[in-house]
């Protein structure tokens, strides 16, 4: 029974990110592995320096046509990052994992998600009858891969990301048992307008794991961010003390987004 | 079994908010009735107005000191708007009822919200572990009203207005079954940021209920909106049919927001 915690990054920019998030879990005293995906674009200094944070690094490649699905893929290539992350399906060495974006941090040991099935997630901010797909609990199976992958090339998906794609596919989610659902604390996602200051007053120490969505990514300098400035400062420290001065030697930086 | 719609009005802004709600569950046909809760600070040409779309007009008043808990209010007179939705509660006429904040517009019939128990509601999209307290089915009952009350005075409320006492005190919404989960269709709040544009495209036609919040309303003229505009467009459609006219006689208007 081997549990563990998945990202993905298919750039150096994203992989910043999974170098971060893979520190934070450390931090956090997880007792669970951490299994980085990354694509041949990830350059070879970068993904050295994720294996040393990480318990497994393993080479994804969305179009290598190995079978039937994919085959049928290669007539829609504007699904491919979208189908990267469908690869997580396939780390069937775990018999449950927790998939996080490369583009979130943990604040504080979430271990506990464990004891939940697939597939549980947090309300999505924007439209709550969805999930979020940037955190999700999930269980690996060569079945369900093909499944999905067989639903995304008859469907697509109507956001053209994951999100819409895994929403549509667990369609249930929202009827579902509570269990299914967790809380917000542990993909706290934060909005520019509207993010219920007094909740996040009363309850922001409780969080768990943050997520940096949107355009504006943690490792973009540049102008100012819509996130959360404590969990920004908390992104830059670990990527100080752990991450900076090694990518720097590995030839790849912060992104500069003018 | 008498089931209605609640609304409730403090003043003429909101009061022009009710009209047009009532006036939306009118061309949505609604089987239910329709009860506005006003306070004296309403002027009685407006509540008049009011008077000729809703069934019944009644008038509340937070600080009438009948009963030990009002008495108990006197000393926290920054609870009164807050207690004033409280009398939602009280309506005992009706065995079932689904509270409408005035700045919610109903775009298609939604009466199959009777069918759902307390408490009811849709997700915050702030924070979607609370549910936002603009639409809500509830039971009237004198002594849920007690309770609220008590609880009120006891422990305030997190965010100094109506959601948050109503989130601590029914504090298992949560983890409920999902029959007590609405779909956002019943309660579409907006914002300006992320608002996930794909499933709005998707699903916006399937949206019976939306809600105006924040500080710009409808009823306010002035400088731009953060709401969508096609909803901004069917409330002022419906102010300008059945309502404008009519105000303007009674001597109220638009509220200039500067
Ligand atoms: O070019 C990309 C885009 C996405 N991702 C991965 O897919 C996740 C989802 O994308 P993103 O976080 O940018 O979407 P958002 O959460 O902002 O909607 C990222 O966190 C990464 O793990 C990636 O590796 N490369
Ligand atoms: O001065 C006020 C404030 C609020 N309300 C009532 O309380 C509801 C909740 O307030 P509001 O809608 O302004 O809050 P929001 O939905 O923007 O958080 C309103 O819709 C009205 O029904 C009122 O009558 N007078
Ligand atoms: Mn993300
Ligand atoms: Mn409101």
């Amino acid at each position: 029974m081997t549990e563990a915690w998945v990202t993905l990054a298919t750039n150096d920019g994203y992989a910043q990110g999974a170098l971060v998030l893979a520190h934070s879990l450390r931090e956090a005293r997880t007792t669970r592995k951490i299994h980085v995906m990354v694509t041949n674009q990830v350059s070879s200094g970068v993904r050295s320096l994720l294996s040393e944070v990480a318990d497994a690094v393993s080479t994804v490649d969305v179009m290598d046509s190995n079978d039937a699905e994919n085959l049928r893929l290669i007539g829609r290539p504007d699904l491919g990052v979208t189908f990267t992350k469908l690869h997580c399906w396939r780390l069937t060495q775990y018999t449950k994992a927790v998939f996080l974006d490369a583009d979130t941090l943990v604040l504080q040991n979430a271990d506990e998600l464990f004891e939940r099935e697939e597939i549980s997630a947090v309300a999505d901010i924007g439209w709550p009858d969805f999930f979020n797909s940037g955190v999700f609990v999930f269980k690996p199976s060569q079945e369900t891969y093909k499944a999905l992958l067989e639903f995304a090339v008859t469907n697509g998906s109507f956001d053209g990301g994951d999100q819409g794609l895994l929403n549509a596919f667990f369609s249930d989610w929202f009827s579902r048992a509570s269990s299914f659902r967790l809380s917000f604390i542990y993909n706290m996602t934060s909005g520019l307008f509207y993010s219920y200051a007094a909740a996040y007053k009363k309850y922001g120490k409780t969080v768990k794991i943050v997520h940096f969505i949107g355009s504006q990514k943690p490792w973009h300098t540049g102008p100012g961010s819509s996130h959360q400035s404590e969990h920004l400062a908390r992104w830059h420290s670990l990527h100080g003390s752990h991450v900076a001065k090694h990518t720097e030697v590995a030839g790849t930086q912060l992104v500069h987004v003018p």
